[in-house]
């Protein structure tokens, strides 16, 4: 099964279907939406990556991935049914903060796009260097 | 502020707006979304009884509320907009379980209900008998 | 691709994965989202039977399926990350009405279940008989 | 009642009450739920300046605001049971377009921000001009 998508070129890619829950009486997605979508996103990208969320917060050392600040541009709008691709495309790491870039499109259109700025905490919520194994993973992802 | 609802002749009544994140694209109010009103309702009528579930949940015996069991009627639809009323009423109590009568309006007309079985568990999901403090609160709520 | 989940002896399976949104503080999956994993699994039924929903809403005589009744029992928890599979199975239609038996499950734990009647309405909300041909497309899926 | 909250020195603010369906297992509220905070906001304090978006939305020329762009900070995790209070301050007005500035707060706590652009369309998504009795209500409320 490939639910959790693929990377190819350094670009992650998850395809979803928009069903009810999305929308709103619009007849758009609702725009929050987006934000849970690329976080599918970023979720099934680690995932792919090896690397374990579930294990990460739950060992001795707990850590978490936190959206620290994103960027959202709303291009144009998703609709019921839409089968929808989010591209993860990961960017500079410094420290404990590291950039994503996500885009979800229909096809060819770019419907959404997003700068993330995310953050590796522990169980207290204070700042934590991103492991060498995980960097490690990334860099081998971004190749 | 009146926010978390008030109980008069042992029924507990929380105001609600609906906002676009409730809607789906047929115009009304998402079906799912009237689970989020009556918990939304539960929660305050606990407030507004003195139990405070944060207290609870952190507390060296951890107790939660869990919904068991939910027969839901989808009568009419709320749409954009509209200022809904949550009612609860308790029901049976019998060990670590109790019963609530919960109904969605918009001014006289019912749009929604539903009964709901509620338990009480501890931190590894065991059932708890409900504490005496707590029975006590409820049968003076039900006066 | 088959994200939209196969029929087999007239089951409907669609598997999903839990993301950071589906759960609550308690750590598990927070109680309505079921009802949107069901509601999914409708979707992807209708789907795969060939029913477009969207063109259904659009056409001359908008058509729209909406939940009259649902029964729900929350038998476990499902949490972060969990792979599930929704099983829907049709059941008894009766003029406008028909129903369908929907569980929830990791591997072969049930999570959860739900007895829901769905009732095909027109554009202003007046009951319609279901189709020859969508009736023709269920009694198809139920062999 | 006042739970459409109020405009004071040009700030329009709005109590609101973190629930169950706002939080997720990391134990805070889930990140895309603050721009739900803010969107009801946003119509709250259209509804405080007299402007009815059902009527705009139903009438024969549409109107629909929508976001274009925010820029969101995540700085401090909002928790279950919190009472927030969400700020909207409108910004600069040029055409189809206005900018607002919004917060998220616990007591003195800053825990989110956003820069949010939105625009006004009609209902085949072309950017109309806001309309001048709409323009000198954002006036009054911005004195």
């Amino acid at each position: 099964m490939t639910m959790e998508g693929t990377i190819t070129s350094g670009v992650h890619r998850l395809p979803l279907r928009v069903y009810y829950e999305d929308t709103d009486f619009s007849g758009n997605v609702y725009h929050a939406n987006y934000l849970k979508f690329c976080e599918r996103g970023r979720s099934d990208f680690l995932r792919v990556l090896g690397i374990d969320q579930n294990a990460m917060i739950g060992g001795d050392t707990a850590l978490m991935f936190v959206v620290r600040r994103m960027l959202c541009d709303f291009l144009r709008p998703a609709r019921f049914d839409d089968l929808l691709v989010v591209e993860t495309t990961p960017g500079e790491m410094a420290g404990a903060r590291f950039e994503l870039a996500q885009r979800v499109l229909r096809g060819e259109e770019v419907l959404f796009t997003a700068g993330v700025t995310v953050a590796l905490i522990d169980g207290v919520g204070r700042p934590k260097r991103v492991p060498p194994e995980m960097l490690n993973a990334f860099r081998k992802a971004a190749r």
